[in-house]
């Protein structure tokens, strides 16, 4: 199987299918993700532009306003009472999990289309509600793994499906970060009301999802070991290690942690040959995509593109285009399924069947 | 923390207290093992030497004996009766795991040193069996893992123990091949009653032992799940992951498949640092080690070390010595106790604990 055919157009948009279009973006929450990743990547993609900021900050809110040319700020109780509503198509969620639910909603009322952060949301019922209120109104609510626009990612799951690697057999992934080296002890993602957990719904979701999406299917069974620490590690777990059995018996073998080493890899086994991408999950993907088969070891080395500029215009062009977003409610609801049943499972010790 | 002390004298033994001595080794078994890399590392070594060929196959001896320059040829009724005993001080059992235990125990019988292929049994009640046999006897037992004595290996046990990585966190191992490459589909490897199990007691053992001794502590818990295959694959595992808890809560995710792009790889993450060798298991170890710490990348690149020589003689000088073998029976026999458990939980899918 000729690999010049993954590697000659390595970023292209297998996606795209229309070259015009604009959709209208109200950032809402001014983390430090959407600061620094999502408002350069809506100015520097294609299809969308951000027109209004909903912040609980009006200061910082004025600021980044100004930096990125954006005419309306409003707060969260005005964002509710549909101030603004005429100057936006589309919503993106960038609060912590607890708050997605109540923002998306207050959307799909509005008759808004929803870019969701990970996970959807802080448990499997919440996310529910959000997906059919969501269907309700008509309009596309896509949870913002942005790994799935990832053209490193994207070219790994074409490979699997031409089988270029024969058929998968084991997948092993890791996400880690010291979290304290970049955030206070008082983080949200260290607080289980607001985030629905630790490593795992922080960390773990990235090869959780990826894996999914990769392989294609879904898992059928899930096994996990949690640990938390010390103060203020207490809370939720600062480490997890689950383990996927999909359909076929392959395996995906995960982990993730909030205080080691930063680091994130991915390994896609099969019975004739192996993926291998270093650093997938830290936001600038390195695109060191390595691809063995026999004897042969073939690696890509372009330049890494912005996966959230990606991200962006993927949301926007479903919108545009009318076609099946893959990133869907449902897919952020299964991974919080999955999430769920590895708790139980590192509660219980039992293998959860999904 | 300063790298260079491990690096500068990396290949050293670190165990190695005597200069001379020389034990005489009857080989048992003559397998492909034994043949191309036993029989070859006993020859380079310093502490041993091979005085008795032990086979069913004489014709396959003589033409081996000759090789290596051995005088001694016997068969498998002649070692049990005790023939030749007075030429060889110790035994290298390098038969089919379920002949293990009756060589082991003629052999402590005879008063004879025994060094034994790993896994040291089929099951734990046979390992206890032999364990219990030499301690009678006064004999060494030490379980052939080669990669006990492999320096780079013993360079990353003393990385982690020193603290270079800070608290190691989490583990990633893996151990695949093409069995059906280098062996008919009627191999021994199998078969159940002969070999004890598939893919796990096979190769999965191998970053499973090497986890416990990087670590230096032994797991509380197993959880595992293994997938059988169609024809030959069906009568054990073709493949396995298998997730280890140990004390303090790091973990280990570990896979194994005897159907799968040959690979083997260790990634040992750690609070400060993680350590990373490429193809650690394959039997030439490329001594690829990288050690990250904050933002430093070292890698060693050595030439590869015999670890098989390394082995025989680190046997030898248990005698020779007579210090503690770390890679004692009681080693051998913690592995099976956990295989079993993870077979346990593969079947129930609970987690075991240990």
């Amino acid at each position: 199987m000729d690999l010049d055919g993954y590697f000659d157009a390595f970023t292209r948009r297998d996606w795209q299918t229309i070259e015009e279009g604009r959709i209208r973006v109200a950032v809402i929450g001014l983390g430090g993700f959407a600061r620094n990743r999502a408002l350069p990547a809506i100015r520097d993609g294609r299809f969308c532009e951000t027109t209004v900021l909903v912040s609980g900050s009006p200061e910082k809110a004025e600021g980044v306003a100004n930096e990125f040319d954006v005419e309306r700020v409003i707060g969260y109780e005005e964002f509710h009472a549909g101030d603004a509503s005429e100057a936006y198509d589309a919503v993106y969620v960038a609060t912590p999990p607890a708050f997605h639910e109540e923002y998306a909603e207050t959307a799909a009322r509005l008759g808004k289309h929803v870019l969701c952060e990970k996970p959807l949301a802080t448990d499997v019922s919440g996310a529910e509600r959000m997906v059919e209120a969501c269907a309700e109104a008509g309009v596309v609510l896509m949870t913002a793994y942005r790994l799935r626009t990832e053209p490193s990612i994207r070219r790994m799951r074409e490979m699997i499906a031409d089988g270029v690697i024969g058929e998968p057999v084991q997948v092993h992934g890791g996400f880690s970060s010291r979290l304290l080296e970049h955030a206070g002890p008082d983080t949200w993602r260290l607080d289980p009301e607001i985030a629905g957990g630790g490593a795992l719904m922080d960390l773990g979701v990235y090869p959780l999802n990826t894996a999914r999406f990769l392989l294609g299917i879904d898992p059928l069974a899930v096994q996990a070991t949690t640990s938390s620490g010390a103060v203020p590690f207490d809370r939720v777990e600062k480490d997890v290690a689950f383990q996927l059995t999909f359909p076929g018996g392959a395996t995906a073998s995960c982990t993730a942690s909030f205080d080691a080493h930063p680091d994130s890899r991915l390994q896609v086994l099969g019975t004739e040959g192996q993926l291998l991408i270093r650093a997938p999950f830290g936001g600038d993907v390195s695109q060191e995509l390595v691809v063995e088969r026999g004897e042969t070891h073939t690696e890509y080395t372009g330049a890494p593109v912005d996966e959230v500029r990606e991200e962006f215009d993927y949301f926007a062009h479903c919108i545009l285009a009318g076609g099946d977003c893959e990133t869907d409610g449902e897919d952020g609801l299964a991974d919080l399924r999955t999430v769920e049943a590895a708790y139980e499972s590192a509660e219980t010790g039992e293998r959860i069947d999904l």
